[in-house]
């Protein structure tokens, strides 16, 4: 059984760190007294304890207390232990990095396969999906790999943006390098415009949100998926 | 003694494949009359031979002849002997891929550093850095390393963008993706915006084109950098 929130974005445009998502998220940690977040992506390489802060701010408003990953000796001990977990965005590279060096990207599959209710937003969301490999980030640091968690069968691009037809840059739109990686890799990937979520319980997998999301597939033109369509034989 | 171009783009808006550079080129490799290319980098996906004739036509126009590194049976050979040689753009990762997966990184810096007119645009020119760690594009296959051949000694942005303050994205910036890089990486940036060109004669390494160019070093603010201006003390 599994219960995870894959979200586009954690911050809409006027909107606080994760506002939008509050309502959603007060019933998806409803038995959960308490959250562990993982700090490890660092969006503007802020440190762990200053991301932490951010992100006991915002889910004090739902009554749930919070602590960062990094204040635990063991950190495996802590995601066994957790009641609930929230990776928060930044950059994939750095986040991928750091779940390997600690050496905790299988436990933390172990327990959220097992039911324990996580969040993802941008970053922690790009995780979820097979690879990473379909991240906008920039590589500032060289990962071990690129596999991630995998609960999902498929690849997600985060912050999803349609080509701006009025633009002279001849750098490539996102669906030019969703295209390419269609080349080499042979998994669909779901293009999450900011304001979209996946829910996924047990084998359903359900977009939200009030968008649609773009869906490419290897070798066939990419689509547009409604709000509540489910996703769970996408693979 | 070395002698490189180092551009930021391949292809301005509304103008031919390699077109805004031609008369340099010219002159760049006036003693050559063949290129030899390496197509590795394949813009959308397009095979080597397709890149070649591609590349093939655009030097038709200055008088001469072009041969992909991939009708050789010993690449190594082929770039020892070449005249001059040009890596087009397209996925970095997947250029720095076979790069090493064809085990030539190292003669590709040898033959370049020993004087070969070398001519890289976008993926091309990333590689003209100390790593690949500054590149914009999404990383479609996993490479043994992020290191690059080092004719300069720091890190480039080609297709530079500046943020656009209208925009409701919450998407990072490159600057801010960069100040990120910076978190974890001394050397510094340069953002090359597309029109932008590096010329590399032994030490001196001078910015052409009429834009300018920015530039930016870990603990420092950015700065603006004027064509001509000589960088060969940046690092």
């Amino acid at each position: 059984m599994k219960k995870i929130i894959i979200a586009s974005t954690s911050t809409l445009h006027n909107s606080g760190y994760l506002e939008y998502l509050l309502p959603t998220l007060a019933k998806h940690f409803e038995k959960a007294t308490s959250i562990l977040f993982i700090p490890y992506a660092r969006p503007g390489g802020i440190t762990h304890d200053e991301y932490t802060e951010k992100v006991r701010k915002a889910f004090t408003t739902i009554h749930k207390k919070v602590t960062g990953l990094h204040e635990f000796e063991n950190p495996i001990e802590a995601l066994q232990q957790a009641e609930g977990i929230f990776t928060g965005g930044g950059n994939t590279f750095l986040l991928v990095s750091e779940l390997y060096r600690n050496n905790i990207m299988e436990s933390l599959a172990k327990v959220v396969n097992n039911g324990t209710p996580y969040l993802g937003t941008s970053a922690g969301s790009n995780i979820c999906g097979l690879t990473m490999g379909t991240t906008n980030d920039m590589p500032i640091v060289y990962p071990p790999s690129f596999r991630t968690l995998g609960f999902i069968s498929f690849n997600l691009n985060p912050h999803y943006l349609d080509p701006d037809p009025s633009s002279e840059h001849m750098g490539e739109t996102r669906e030019t390098r969703i295209n390419e990686f269609h080349k080499f890799n042979p998994q669909p990937v779901l293009g999450l415009r900011e304001g979209s979520w996946l829910e996924v319980n047990n084998d359903s997998i359900v977009l939200k949100g009030h968008l649609t999301a773009r869906l490419f597939k290897q070798n066939e033109a990419a689509i547009e998926i409604a709000p509540e369509t489910e996703l769970n034989n996408l693979k």
